[in-house]
């Protein structure tokens, strides 16, 4: 709390501030403040302290930190609580166990690395420290299990508007989940629930975007916002963005049901069209994806002109 | 361990059995001897001791025990780990967490007595201490979260089966969970699931059932197999009976998938054929309950003449 006054202060002022006015604005001694400078040094805070002039923030972290995303967010519901984590195994177990103990809507599990980041179906996802955004977030709408598909969708539109706002990139989705810019995997989304048969308890949906990912460190397939930008993004200010997206459209789907969230989707959306193969446990049908129904299902229309509904795979573009 | 291998000795002696002999054979002092013995009374063993004769075990307690569960037992997978509380808030919220954290297939979460037993929706179910069984098992089946209703008819099947073989009493169910005989309420039973959209990670089914309860303790409603019998029965043996037919159904399941299970259903269910109201969030549809689907679905004939089908909901027999 008096390390977020101590940065609030330093960032109003361009210039040196000296300690002895930041000591009586915050009411702390001399040596406290000097201690505090020391820990915001170390968690990445640039700060230059000059003798007989004082301090000033050179320039911040780039760290996911509690007061920096919650600093200007203005949300009503979604990142309202925030659990940070320097590391973390994955994010998705941690929202799980917190869903379980009532944890709030709204409320999001960040880390700056995963050690067994989770992709879909115990596939890995690959969470280098400080390169991406590792998010869980959880949900508890008033929904039956066989809606909860909408939430993906939700997100995936919800990552799309984000990126587009924060840097002006034009993403793709593929169906279900896949965030896609120029056929690469940007990132990806992974929705787990836990529901009683009549209602769902809770959803956690994870969020994974390589942001300022070097190429060399990313895999075949994948690419992040830097090899496109050539820069680096602010990973705050991105992230901000995507719980003001997430928001918005989480109060659209409680207004107005799945149609206006599946209409937006199906504008960012590049597998309606396409001649498919969905791989669904064992199983795969092959055909023409015609469109997604309102409860997030994939049609597709195979060659013997049957035209069935996937609520779940993995998807391959034919052509 | 130690105390179970007493009982065991003791339970193989209908006479008297002096403390040199039991000492010897187990190799402990006689001082632990009768500290063990002691600790076994108080757990509800009624052990008589009596000087140069020995001890006898005069009758065993009325308690869930892991090893007098475990012991014939004689499972491959349901019921091979067992959790045993005295008392708990819920099995049902112990086991959603001991899920999570990898607890193996079939494992099974037994109170005594439970202080916010859960019902459907976030309705409570009346747990009093040592009257009744309060199980919830953990399931690992390859399966969609579409198909996890199965599940909850396999167990109501089960409770069924079960409670027929060990008391002899005919048991109904009405659709989907309700375990009624003579149209009070027995048990009941509640499906939670963990899951992907792709596959379910975990189910917990929880099931409640009232066994040795009074009558002046029922509400109004509901029955207990002591009400029916006007005496008490062993819960022992009826929870071993009812985990054997669980995990026979389940074997059932994997190898021959949902069809058997649904049979099985139907010639204890009383919900076909009858006209129904069904309330589902806030809705509800009327009409006659004309079969179960394969995936455990209510199909009902509105008087429209269209059939739809309810994947879950409350049940009202109109006559």
């Amino acid at each position: 709390m008096l390390q977020e006054k101590i940065v609030d202060f330093l960032k109003k002022n361009e210039d040196y501030v000296s300690g002895e006015e930041i000591s009586e604005r915050l009411k702390i001694s001399r040596q406290a403040l000097w201690k505090h400078i020391q820990e915001l040094k170390e968690s990445g805070y640039d700060i230059i302290a000059v003798p007989h002039l004082g301090y000033k923030l050179n320039s911040l972290p780039d760290r996911l930190f509690e007061y920096e995303v919650s600093r200007g967010l203005n949300t009503q519901i979604i990142g309202k609580k925030i659990y940070y984590f320097e590391s973390i195994a994955s994010t998705m177990e941690q929202a799980m166990e917190l869903g379980l103990k009532g944890a709030p809507e709204g409320a999001i599990v960040l880390a700056e690395l995963q050690t067994r980041g989770k992709g879909r179906l115990g596939r890995s996802w690959f969470s280098p420290k400080h390169k991406g955004i590792y998010l869980s977030l959880i949900l508890r709408p008033k929904i039956l299990p066989s809606q909860a598909s909408v939430l993906t969708l939700l997100a995936a539109v919800s990552v799309c508007e984000a990126i587009k706002n924060a840097t002006g990139l034009e993403i793709q989705i593929k169906w279900p989940n896949d965030i896609l810019i120029n056929n690469k995997k940007l990132g990806g989304i992974l929705t787990e629930l836990s529901a009683e048969m009549d209602r769902v308890s809770f959803l956690v949906i994870g969020i994974g975007l390589n942001v300022n990912n070097e190429k060399k460190s990313l895999i075949s397939g994948a690419t992040s916002i830097k090899e496109i930008r050539k820069e680096n993004s602010s990973r705050v200010v991105l992230l901000q963005e995507l719980l003001r997206k997430i928001e918005d459209n989480y109060l659209l789907f409680q207004k107005k049901g799945a149609h206006p969230i599946i209409e937006k989707w199906r504008e960012h959306g590049i597998t309606i069209g396409k001649r498919v193969k969905v791989y669904c446990q064992k199983e795969h049908i092959e055909g023409e994806a015609v469109d997604i129904d309102n409860d997030g299902g994939l049609l597709v229309r195979k060659d013997s002109g049957v035209t069935e509904k996937v609520m779940a795979g993995d998807v391959m573009h034919c052509r």
